[in-house]
């Protein structure tokens, strides 16, 4: 599909093999007007010579890049969240390509902002986007933090700083009715999943009395929700002891300690002897197991390999479900359609001879829009599934 | 993929170029075990020498076709939908491959049992699923009521026939918070959508104050949830005038009268002056459009056709919506995946100038299980969209 198309269809990619001819007296960072090649209007955006992604459209109107057009696209991403998912004191602000603000991220952890910024353009107005947010929410800080990979994509190097207020230290963030320990400037990542919070709450309903294996559990997010919702026992796997200590004050943060076993390991090497052991007995086996790993693939190049590694996982963890019992598993990556994720998990199915019944579908939370003109902002997927013996 | 890897991936249908060599000796409707080229037991199920579907598998264990198996399936059946969708009088109590038993489909409306039976099978058993159904849920009445379609596949007539109790007339089902009128002697199929139960609760949260369009509205399922749920003004359109008259008794009944507004007619038909009169004045714009349409196509090969269809009526549906406003649309057609569904909604958004936000994923009610190795049980899919102008 040609650039212009892409752009009239919503798209707010333009690559840099679709510019005509060579631009010039642009700097990088710039807020253009696109036109196609008979000189038609088509929108306006930031223009970075540096990135694969050379124009970044934000609107097919004409817009100067003022503190007016921030203002207004940051008070209509907080109204849609306000209207969609209210009451919520830790959310995302503004999700980028979502909210029509590619280069843009805004979480907000009580009264603390995260920016994430990911385009020349919006590093270059950061202070006046901070300005429309603190306009907008009265947060106590802002902080910027930008990892390497998206910003060395646009030229950009690693960033934390305080654009206001204090360093905010460890945020006791209410995530539904638990707290977590976010910390925006140590931390890896922003902290919190956000996305998963919605899904947090949706597997407790198969929680209670259960026994439960939360695998890649991070800082404890499914953990501490099936743990909360009344488990039995859950048993929590993280590859990372820095996640693990993170995860064992979280449990105590919320008085679970007691029910909430982390385990210090890598998912794949633990499931093996564990899948043996329940062969043995049915006491090995558990009522509800969550997979919620890391995206296995980063590009389209690796999808085989991930696969591979999906259904490793799939297989193992239907063999320590008991008949009947509960898989709510999630997968991350925007290469990984919906469909082919369920293939892989039916393959998974056939060669441990289950039958599974569709519980529900799972998406990401609703502070991370999903425009379908812009399928990037679509990524992740789950479903819970009960897990029976072959009819 | 071949007959036995089917069996073996969880799949009941055998088709007759599968058989070996030719079946002697074997009645039509025979409970039978069924068996690889090798001799190696693959599970049992009927058989039927005029059906394209020659084996129906209903288990890969041995079973014999008594009572108790019967007996089992049923308690199963009702036992998962306690668990995952109690508290209703109204639901489909089996669903056929859904409840690894091809062939049978039981609704219940209120007290009511209504069998659907489309295997030769199946029908030879009638009086012992009608005795294991009394003894499991002690109905007044239990009706057998198969359309021509799906049963002369099998080599079966149409049937209406009262296998238990009295003949039950009009019953007043409860859906939700309103009720219906089922009349499944006298009635087009079996009576109400019971697949929609869960979505027409969920349409209700944006109708509050509404202004609804409700396309495709049968005997008044979304227009009248839409009402009870706060509607200042509901359109309902429906082709079919017997329909119609049930709708707007349904309305009397919950006294939803003097806020529904049913309109005989073609919606493809309606559609076109109302889309003219809308772009004259906002006045004629809907906040919260329902587009339900009856399958469009039966079988693949009329997919091109039906997605011409699917896209006309989105595109009309877009105008007539006022910027933020709900669509929501549902696709009852297996054979349009979810995301060819999304891809002509995308599309005719594209050709109406409008952004779409993805707000919800509808699938069909649990009482319609979903088995991800038959991919013939998920058939119902459907999106709520806000209407946005383009950024």
């Amino acid at each position: 599909m040609g650039a212009v198309d892409r752009i009239r269809d919503g798209h707010p990619w333009v690559f840099q093999v679709a510019l005509q001819g060579i631009v010039k007296g642009v700097e990088d960072g710039a807020w253009v007007d696109i036109q196609d090649h008979k000189g038609r209007f088509l929108g306006t955006g930031f223009y970075n010579s540096k990135s694969r992604i050379v124009l970044r459209v934000l609107s097919t109107e004409s817009h100067q890049s003022d503190a007016d057009f921030f203002q207004k696209r940051i008070a209509a991403a907080i109204e849609h969240r306000q209207e969609v998912y209210p009451g919520r004191s830790c959310f995302r602000v503004l999700n980028a390509e979502s909210d029509w603000m590619s280069g843009l991220i805004v979480d907000k952890y009580e009264d603390v902002l995260v920016m994430q910024i990911s385009s020349t353009g919006m590093e270059q107005r950061k202070d006046q986007i901070a300005g429309a947010l603190r306009a907008a929410l009265k947060p106590r800080a802002i902080i910027e933090r930008g990892d390497g990979a998206s910003r060395k994509l646009d030229g950009l190097s690693e960033s934390r700083d305080v654009l206001f207020g204090e360093a905010p230290g460890k945020i006791a963030a209410r995530i539904n009715e638990l707290i977590f320990e976010v910390d925006p400037l140590g931390g890896h990542k922003t902290g919190a999943y956000l996305d998963q919070q919605l899904n947090y709450q949706a597997i407790t309903r198969w929680a209670k009395g259960a026994r439960v294996l939360d695998c890649f559990t991070f800082h404890g997010g499914f953990a501490l929700h099936a743990a909360k919702a009344g488990a039995a026992h859950v048993t929590a796997i993280e590859q990372s002891s820095d996640a693990v200590q993170i995860a064992t004050r979280n449990a105590a943060a919320n008085s679970l300690s007691k029910q909430c076993e982390f385990v210090t390991d890598n998912v794949f090497d633990w499931f093996k002897p564990a899948t043996a052991k329940a062969a043995q007995s049915e006491s090995g086996l558990y009522d509800l197991v969550i997979l919620d790993p890391p995206s296995f693939t980063r590009s389209r190049t690796e999808v085989e390999d991930a696969l591979r590694g999906y259904k490793e996982i799939h297989l193992r963890a239907m063999r320590l479900l008991r008949p009947g019992g509960v898989l709510a598993t999630f997968c991350c990556s925007h290469h990984v359609s919906r469909e082919l994720f369920m293939s892989v998990i039916t393959d998974a199915a056939m060669d441990s001879h289950r039958a599974l019944r569709l519980l529900e579908n799972f998406s990401q939370s609703p502070d991370h829009p999903i425009l379908p003109a812009i399928p990037e902002t679509e990524y992740l997927k789950g479903f819970a599934l009960q897990v029976l013996p072959r009819a």
